[in-house]
């Protein structure tokens, strides 16, 4: 018998840019180390209020610099990027969504939250409205009927809040944040970190 | 005549340990592109009322991970590191008599600067004395009376004001924060994309 690999824990808000930009290359990052990705949104502004940060964009100068950092990256990737207006939106919708696909039909999970990820940053789309969610998730083959419910599920609820009490638990105080093999890592910036501790298996 | 190469201007507070990690290497990413490097210490603490942000070191969950994310960095580019007690420590002594030097012997001024990082982050000292800070400058050639009398000036006390009013007027808000032909990278995990956009030309 063969253990299977860790993962590469890739904890995530859905409305983090700098997060959509890690979730891109995240699934090619581990792959070249023969890992698969877990994906773990949690619920980022809970843990601002734990740090006493706020959100970028609403910090000022760092937001200003934040803007013209996530077009650059954008131009750079070569990827579609605009900021939906009212961002950030609290993406509970999502967030719920995501752990009732993840235990119910877990081969969609990291499809269906890559396109919530353009849904919100590349398609204008509303991600935080449970209809919009369900739409996506239709669109990765689910029963949008079934998803809408789920939202609404005290159950799914809680595992939100669940997830997101272990992103404190365990020192997960931003968006992206990723753990290999116990090891974090805070922001797309270390992706090439991450790599190279894949690579070297630590230093 | 041919024009001198645009500096890439490298912002810190000589107490940043990621700007201690960038003063590493900032001078071999410039020089690939015969670019020269334009030391720029400013007064991080003032930036910090700025955006509401404060010191790593002091925020609950981050500062955890910045202290073991600055002896991960010191391992992999083997380099000592160690957090001097009472850490922040305000490096005014040091800013001022930078300044100092790089107008009256400019050739030491670089020097200077890297050197009171080692100081601070790997030879614990309190670079916070004007005393300490006098000694680095005499390791560098000046003459420590000298330099101590120009920590007092008037003049020299305004300069480190005036510098840091200019980062916040143009929008620098941590340390390390470079500008390249007026582009804006903020952290040391930006260093590679200095290094592209240098290459590059931008994009």
């Amino acid at each position: 018998m063969t253990q299977a690999p860790a993962p590469v824990e890739f904890w995530f808000d859905f409305s983090s840019p700098y997060a959509y930009f890690a979730a891109q290359t995240i699934e090619s990052v581990a792959s070249k180390h023969h890992r698969p990705v877990l994906w773990r949104p949690f619920m980022l502004g809970v843990a601002f209020k734990a740090t006493g940060m706020t959100s970028l964009s609403q910090t000022p100068l760092r937001g200003d610099y934040a803007r013209h950092d996530w077009l650059r990256l954008a131009r750079r990737a070569g990827i579609p990027f605009e900021l939906p207006d009212g961002h950030p939106a609290t993406q509970l919708s999502a967030s719920r969504a995501y752990y009732w696909i993840e235990e119910n039909e877990p081969d969609a999970a990291s499809t269906f939250a890559a396109r919530t990820f353009h849904a919100y940053f590349a398609a204008g789309q509303d991600t935080s409205s449970p209809e919009i969610v369900a739409g996506i998730a239709a669109a990765c083959g689910l029963d949008p009927r079934d998803v809408l419910g789920a939202i609404a599920l005290a159950s799914v609820k809680e595992k939100v809040r669940v997830m997101t009490d272990e992103a404190l638990r365990r020192g997960i105080f931003g968006s992206p944040f990723f753990i290999v093999d116990g090891e974090p890592f805070w922001g797309h910036d270390r992706l090439p970190m991450v790599d190279e501790w894949l690579d070297r298996g630590g230093w």
